[in-house]
């Protein structure tokens, strides 16, 4: 189904990292670690009685003591070997590595003590590098580089599958608003070994739909929407992007696939593509529409793995952090404490606002 | 039980307005509103499908156009009556009065057209003024102050409970960091007609626990912590803090009562006089702590209304937002995209820091 290259490798603190690309790899460096060291990362997770939910503590992340030269950048090829970074020289798009401080690890330590329910955290945590582009952003990737991104997220997912890891989360958070301080073009990937409390909300919410009607939600979703136009904000065919009529963020947008389907992997390559450019484009828009780098979180939903949950319906949510020029939106009391969104904006006039953006 | 004053008003504008004291009430000027024009909410509720709650459209709120002059405090009594503020001068302690712009309203009329599963925002939106001094901050009220608060936040939920209303969030989300801007000390309430997601949660959570062990979680609770000791921060008897053992926020603070009650009405006037002490005491150790004011949200957890919610865990969470000096707490892909919060710090250490605060 796919044409690119890929390879793996391990770092010398025993990583895993694997490269990828559009045209043959070749690695002109040695395979580089920040530090040769490993770090004994001891994840553990602890269950909250009230929310009914895992809570992962990683008491290895704050040690860290990291005082790089100022222009360090560990997610570039290394340049200087007396600095070495995440990753080597060479002809590859798109690197995929083991999180050096990892808030859930497969081969977690049983904890020594602690209150009850309190267990190892079990999963995993990747660092997915977009482009050896350090000043570029997600959507200055080419249309195959995105349909490429789509692909490493399947096979990220489909490595996955099969073992201890219940669900996948991949996702990228972006600005310096949100905390992020390594401008370099990157997301992260989750790997839990349940399933966390929105996908099981998702996939429970989906099969009563199937249940109820005898469809997919996704194919109703995309008539629905097809049908109203209002909240559309690029139909691609294969992929739409939608700022859903229920939208939480004012600017929220969703990248939807035309045929329902439950993970990144039953893409075919021209849906990839198409799903990509859709995704491209929304990106650019939110960027354009008050003229500032949109700091944003996108998270891709996908089925749970190793259960029957081919109701579940993949799609991207892109959350913007601003609801207006300058105004972010902030997560209060009826967010947190209730589980409920206020949303200053009915989602249809964001999705004519976003049409009416030149990109 | 509780020995203060109360009274009514209706504002200009039709809004209700109570004012609260801990000795006889005064009022020497007229009772004002910003504009004496009702602003013409009409507030929308729609479901999400695929995450099973409720999103709330308050489009009013960002129609606002308010241009006041630069000292202009909206909270504070009207001093120039050329710009009335929200307040009337006189002797109170606390003032509650309906959210100009809601984003639920008691007479929400029903929306004229939407997409499916759209319905009239119905509900109350309240603001609670903790003190005429503008300065302040909610632990500079007095013990007694404090305590009146408590009663003023179970006189708001006892007057909802009967009508439509099924459960009461009172909350203060506290510091430019998180987009507050204004900076008289105030907290508000939000009045749903249904219970939200994390009412629903925290209430099938508790049920269970009582099913399965014949007891009251919260009795479980105070307990445990009591035998562990490492995780509490101060014992008042009849109140007490702790970081629980499953904190999601590094300096997470729960003020829990001794006896387990659900509703902040059934505390008697001396178990409200600690549980305020007990609050108060760790508002002052989190502001201590990296010596700013530290920003926060504060939420009131109450059992749903009209409902036999008996086992629901009346307690207080205090969400610092600072993870360490200097570092915010932002919610990523995990905490948004999977439910499930990632924390540096093991709460028993946090627990320890906050002990060792000097207050």
């Amino acid at each position: 189904m796919t044409n690119f290259y890929q390879a793996d490798y391990t770092k010398p603190d025993g990583r895993r990292l694997t490269l990828y690309g559009l045209t043959p790899l070749e690695v002109t460096s040695e395979i580089p670690s920040p530090s040769a060291e490993p770090v004994d990362a001891r994840p553990v997770m602890r269950w909250h009685p009230l929310r009914g939910e895992w809570v992962m503590y990683a008491a290895h992340r704050l040690g860290r003591t990291f005082l790089p030269p100022p222009e360090y950048n560990p997610l570039a090829p290394t340049s200087d070997p007396a600095h070495p970074t995440e990753l080597p020289r060479g002809n590859y798009d798109i690197a995929v590595f083991e999180n050096r401080f990892p808030s859930l690890k497969l081969e977690a330590p049983e904890p020594p003590e602690g209150p009850a329910n309190t267990r190892a955290g079990v999963g995993m945590c990747e660092v997915v590098v977009f482009s050896q582009n350090a000043q570029g952003r997600l959507s200055d990737l080419s249309d195959e580089q995105m349909s490429l991104l789509l692909a490493v997220w399947a096979d990220r997912t489909t490595r996955a599958t099969g073992g201890t890891i219940q669900s996948v989360l991949c996702f990228e958070n972006r600005g310096v608003e949100v905390g992020v301080t390594l401008h370099h073009p990157h997301g992260q990937i989750y790997a839990y070994d349940h399933i966390p409390p929105v996908q099981q909300t998702m996939l429970d919410q989906a099969r009563r739909h199937h249940a109820e009607t005898g469809r997919a939600w996704l194919q109703d979703f995309v008539q629905a929407e097809r049908e109203a136009g209002s909240n559309i904000v690029l139909d691609g065919g294969a992929a739409l992007s939608i700022v859903p009529p229920f939208a939480r963020y004012t600017y929220e947008t969703w990248i939807v696939p035309e045929r329902p389907v439950s993970l990144l992997s039953e893409l075919s390559a021209h849906e990839r593509l198409t799903f990509g450019r859709v995704l491209k484009d929304a990106l650019l828009r939110l960027d354009a529409l008050f003229g500032v780098r949109m700091p944003y979180l996108l998270t891709v939903h996908q089925a749970p793995l190793n259960a029957p949950s081919t109701h579940f319906p993949l799609h991207i949510e892109l959350y913007p952090y601003l609801r207006a020029a300058g105004r972010m939106k902030y997560l209060a009391g009826t967010e947190q404490g209730a589980g409920e969104f206020a949303n200053d904006k009915f989602p249809e006039v964001a999705a004519e606002e976003l049409r009416a953006v030149q990109v």
